[in-house]
């Protein structure tokens, strides 16, 4: 990688520090020509228009050159990301093959869209009843053998031999989920949403959508729950529903190298990004049963451009997702055609009678949420230390799962210890409530312990328990502890090397300080009644959750869709936002941190406030390297094997131009590094046009077969002779790139950009004269920071 | 108008027939450069560009001159019609103001939208308390007069009397509200719900968002509703939603003639649309109890580009709605604090057992879905015929009013005459089941006529019966004749000049003819048990709605959300879905078919399939008005004042071109006619800028004053000195217009035009030179028909 050391200026060169804010082009003057800038660009021309591919030798050298001095900081873009290509090539092959297609093409095209949704959603379901069943499969096996070993150890003594066996029993289960993540694919690390928020942002995350990735994902799930982590399964049912989209689509696996040869039509980003973001949908749907919420999160973290027959294809594959589930795990439950639980997790019916309530109430569950606001900054704050730490300490596989495996002994220490310590204060007597393993512990004949009963369980049995049982089922102290202990493990979980989920640990320690909030206003209040615990452990959960990832409107709707009543809409909704503006007040979501640690080009929905005055002609990257129409195979290979400069994209631009536009060609094209590579390969040279009259016409499916991992150049060989040839690319070019002029605002570059998912937008002068290129990265480059337009580092982390 | 005759070439000279298909221009070379494709245009040069403003002077003499001789016709496309410029001109003024605002002044501006959001809600919600709680009163008067004079009727023989006065009743009502819609404010007529996806699509809809539209549409659903007509008050709750929204965030009212000073930020199209979303959303969310549903039809009809905060902003509008209309309504029925029932309808708890569906059930769900499409689109297409007879013979007002009084009229008759024949078969005991007007007839004592209850009632009541009553309480014979009487009825009444939604309506034929199939299947079945007619009516009245309106997402949401129970959700959408595959095949929906009638260029969501051969030049209007940077006072007053081209914007160009592009100057601008209106009205001209230096700057709030109804230009003096006078239009045109080149293809203008809400896209050559101009019109006139694109004709209706 020689341009590693050429953009040394523009990493950062010192671990410790971070750099401060850079500034320089905010006080250039706006209307200044390039001469006059050059100033202050002078160090970034080796890095312009650098939308690069590492990944196309990602398995190669250059990410284990740079993985040695990881540089994660989240006042860096990494150049390490490619963007989706969402606008269409809409060149010559493509126009004829669009016109090629007849009225009853178009509807099979359309027909078999839709059953590949049909296909995203069982599958999704399919996988997630696995998971589930799995789960409670080996669950059980897990606590029947340590209840009966904390069952003989209470009579005989030797509680001592029963923690080792908790603690070994998790630490075991913990390692083989954290050694297939750590050793196998650490794309699926974590609860895959950052990773996918990315994906349908329009960013190219490597690894992310790949098989390898899913069995590693569903494997890793079972094993860290089972492990009994503060985890929950729904999470990576989201990035498992994505990348069973993506391999459907795409009707071929490169992991099992298997091409069925169908759905080519689809195998182009456009197409894929689309049935990933059903796939997403789908993922929400089955892991909280919530079908318009997961649209409505596909929506929130994907559309650029809301499309009503798209959105009602994703819809469809959220319901059969959610049906899917449903059907099987009633039949595996044994009462067939019971098709009331329609997720992994389902709230449970809330009693009509503790569902009301009252408009002054209104108040207190804003409180509700400013308290789950806080309290998500402070959890996000502390993950990010903990990130932090672990970025420069922990990243060692090795290292990794031995951290994993401590996470899951002293999970189960905690659990034990405060099971032992609480055992005189908290017994009740074995109701009607069905409790799977009752632990008696000390307790007296007939009675259980009820910590242990929360303990001793998966967290969304948990969950359900708090929303649910009776007043006066906990004691305060209890849950207290339960609050603090559970919030310091799910912190310490969440980024772990292992397949996880953070929305139910949120969950379940917003319902338990809900619910000690709520005995607390039943203990001063003067009438009782109002102050229901169940339905104040609903909107603490709420309140933490929407404090720690700060969703809006899919998770208003994911929550009433699992609680399966809309009268709870408003105060859901009241108490997510407040949790939201408290919490942004202090420090950002925690998957919005995890995205800036890894430095990705993230675009936000809006252009940053206060960037009216940077205009494009200072946002661009320049001088941009530009081919004519007919251009010289030697320059096109030597330009496409520059690691220094790696370009993607590159205008057109034509011959003829006047004298005194010498410097800037006039814009008449652009053509995709991807594009030129399939050329190469089939030696689509003007002078052999008349020789290759026999060779079949180059066609659009010839760019599909090499998609989505183009072969890199070094591996195409030109010989010298070939280098003097002529390549004539009017016809694969895109002939009409979008362009705007040097004067645009930022704002108004933001969103045709954003608006329209593009990869590259050229920056154009007065007269059509190509002047600059602004990509992804250009525009994530700016961000709000205390009042003021920040501009970030570039680096090849 | 002096264009009406010039454009007599463009406009259906014959009114009994359908022009057929005009494909000339498919056949020209897709490359044809101006001077070839002229034989094609030149009719076309006294029409192009013209964004046309007739609304201007709407109250004027062009509309009645038009109005006699009228063309609605779906082949047309009408010039009357305005874009609304969702995209900013982000001038000079733009962009100080943008610069101007702090990051405080970006608060504020987002607090004031949210408050805009609360008060939308807030009285969305009272307006559908308001409309409720007087129609249940007046209805209630209504029904006791009637049924006292049929008791004593019966008893005493005159029961032609009872019909008389029920019928006057009805015609008397009718009459008060069909008079208001048809003398006072036409644009209240019918549900709105057309006017309103038209408005959100971004055309201009004259007087659909004022206060006097308002005040009309309430008082008329009322007397509608009341008058006994086929007709429900929800769909107009969408309209009144959408006509506060934009009255409160514009903090004026021009009914009113005054003017809050209040949000004077949010005067422009931009900001204006999207609190109309908000409104249109909230006043679902009020009729159905349906805030997610709500949304999602804004976003359906409207968001070309969805935004997060934009869309967590309808939600709290939707939200706020049903919470008002749920606690007012709560406290008017004397139980406060029950906020159990959030909308004017309700579908009521569906019992847990009939809740359960088997998977078998699906294909009959389907089945259901197939008949209501056919069903729909029978009851679209003599809809269709009945609006074309209504457009050629009964556009007068009174003729109006009296159908409307006919209908209402008949309507009782239908009513009467069937609770008079059926009365022997259809006696029910008198039960639990809390009727309000048992109406005896010639039952025995202790019974009721069941059919007399259906007709007897509201309409909302009537379906919630259909759904919830046990088997066996309707009789298979009344419910065909009630399905089939009103079929006609609900037909017959759709598109008379009252204020009346479709919604309900539809709803209760479909859940009469659903029911009556659940009586058949369980009838037919060997097990009964789970045909219940209750679920079939909940399906007929699903796949009705979806057979006329052809709603997808949304209408899925929002059935599922008035019926409170997420486990429907999926055969509601596969009935849906089927619904409109089957109709689809038929004729388009009722609102579409009333959209193409008006002839209004709307945008769909796709560009027309086929359209890849197309180019922009092909497409795009010109020769182009264009002006210099520094233009004669003189020749804008004559360009503005030719009511020949009546151009609603203006490229600007460089006067510093080369001589061999002397015939296209380069693109650096772009003004619109309401911004050289202002600039007139103030005199800025660069001769005066010396005289006027004591004079205040032109500021933003200049055009925001002057927002929604600029000034003609006859209205505005220009004296003979100062038409040769200079202006400047650097500082107001928008400097950095969309432009596309001439090469690029229909589904890419179409895409970046919708994306971004474009009013006019530029169209340029290789050296940006402006060759022609895309308006809507120019999009919306190509049209997929039967497999080959075709033109629609262009004509000043």
């Amino acid at each position: 990688m020689a341009n590693v050391a050429k953009k040394v200026s523009w990493s950062n060169k010192d671990d410790e520090d971070r750099p401060g804010e850079l500034t320089p082009l905010l006080n250039g003057s706006p209307t200044a020509s390039p001469a006059q800038t050059n100033f202050f660009r002078i160090e970034r021309l080796t890095t312009v228009n650098l939308d690069d591919d590492l990944t196309q030798d990602q398995d190669g050298v250059s990410t284990t050159n740079v993985s040695k001095e990881i540089q994660h900081n989240e006042k860096l873009l990494s150049l390490k990301y490619e963007s989706l290509d969402y606008d269409n090539s809409e060149n010559q092959l493509f126009m004829e093959e669009e016109r090629r297609i007849s009225k009853i093409g178009f509807h099979v095209l359309e027909i078999k869209r839709w059953i590949v949704c049909c296909l995203i959603g069982i599958f999704t379901g399919l996988i997630a009843c696995f998971i589930d069943i799995v789960v409670e499969k080996l669950a059980d096996i897990k606590y029947m053998q340590i209840k009966q070993n904390i069952d003989k150890s209470t009579e005989n003594g030797g509680l001592s031999i029963s923690l080792v066996l908790w603690a070994s029993l998790n630490a075991g289960f913990v390692m083989i989920g954290s050694i297939l993540v750590a050793f196998v694919e650490p794309a699926a690390a974590g609860s895959g949403i950052p990773q996918i928020k990315c994906y349908l942002n329009g960013v190219k995350v490597s690894h992310v959508v790949r098989l390898k990735t899913l069995v590693v994902k569903v494997l890793g799930v079972i094993f860290s729950v089972v492990g009994g982590l503060a985890v929950g399964k729904e999470g990576p049912m989201i990035h498992s529903g994505a990348v069973i989209a993506a391999g459907i689509s795409q009707g071929r696996s490169s992991t099992l190298k298997k091409d069925f040869k169908i759905f080519e039509y689809f195998r182009r980003d456009t197409e894929k990004r689309d049935f990933v973001s059903a796939g997403a949908a789908a993922g929400v749907s089955a892991a909280f049963g919530a079908p318009v919420g997961g649209v409505l999160f596909s929506l929130e973290e994907g559309a650029s451009f809301w499309n009503q027959m798209l959105t009602w294809r994703i819809f469809f594959a959220s319901m059969i997702s959610t049906f899917t589930l449903n059907f099987v795990l009633s039949i595996y439950h044994g009462n067939p055609g019971d098709l009331s639980s329609p997720g992994l997790i389902n709230f449970g019916q809330f009693q009509s009678e503790a569902v009301q309530y009252n408009w002054y109430e209104i108040p207190v569950f804003m409180c509700v949420g400013a308290i789950g606001g806080i309290l998500g900054a402070v959890f996000n704050r502390l993950n990010y230390c903990l990130t932090m730490f672990r970025i420069r300490y922990i990243h060692r596989p090795c290292l990794q799962v031995i951290e994993a495996m401590l996470v899951g002994a002293v999970t189960a220490t905690v659990s034990f210890i405060m099971i032992y310590a609480m055992y005189s204060s908290d017994c009740q007597p074995i109701g009607e409530d069905p409790i799977k393993y009752p632990l008696q512990m000390f307790c007296s004949d007939g009675e259980y312990n009820v910590i242990a009963t929360t303990f001793f369980n998966t967290p969304e049995k948990s969950v359900c328990s708090l929303f649910h049982d009776s007043p006066g089922s906990y004691n305060p102290l209890t849950l207290g502890l339960f609050t603090l202990s559970y919030f310091f493990l799910a912190c310490w979980t969440y980024g772990l090397a292992v397949s996880s989920g953070i929305f139910i640990p949120s969950l379940l320690i917003g319902a338990a300080w809900g619910r000690l909030f709520g005995i607390f206003l039943s203990n001063i209040s003067s009438d009782p009644s109002w102050a229901d615990p169940g339905k104040y452990a609903l909107m603490g959960a709420a309140a933490q959750l929407g404090g720690i990832v700060r969703m809006t409107l899919s998770l208003t709707v994911i929550i009433v869709e699992a609680t399966g009543n809309v009268t709870y809409g408003l105060p859901i909704m009241l108490v997510l936002m407040t949790a939201k503006i408290f919490g942004d007040f202090c420090i950002e979501g925690l998957y919005d941190i995890h995205i800036k640690l890894q430095s990705v080009p993230f675009l936000g929905w809006e252009p940053p406030e206060k960037s009216h005055s940077l205009t494009a002609r200072e946002v661009m990257s320049y001088p941009v390297t530009c081919f004519k129409r007919l251009e010289k195979v030697g320059r096109i290979v030597d330009i496409l094997s520059d690691t220094a400069t790696n370009h993607n994209g590159f205008p057109v631009v034509d011959e003829n131009h006047e004298p005194e536009y010498d410097n800037v060609g006039r814009l008449c094209g652009l053509i995709l590094r991807s594009q030129l590579i399939v050329l190469l390969k089939h030696k689509v040279f003007v002078e052999r046009a008349n020789s290759t009259l026999t060779q079949r016409k180059l066609q659009l499916k010839d760019f599909r077969d090499a998609y989505p991992r183009f072969p890199p150049i070094q591996s195409i060989h030109v010989s010298q002779d070939e280098r003097h040839c002529t390549m004539d690319l009017t016809d694969f070019m895109n002939p009409t790139p979008y362009s705007v002029p040097g004067e645009a605002s930022l704002p108004r570059v933001f969103r045709l950009f954003r608006a329209l998912g593009l990869r590259h937008l050229v920056i154009c002068d007065g007269s059509n004269g190509v002047i600059g290129i602004v990509t992804r990265k250009d525009l994530a480059r700016y961000r709000l920071h205390k009042g003021q337009l920040e501009e970030l580092e570039m680096a090849q982390t």
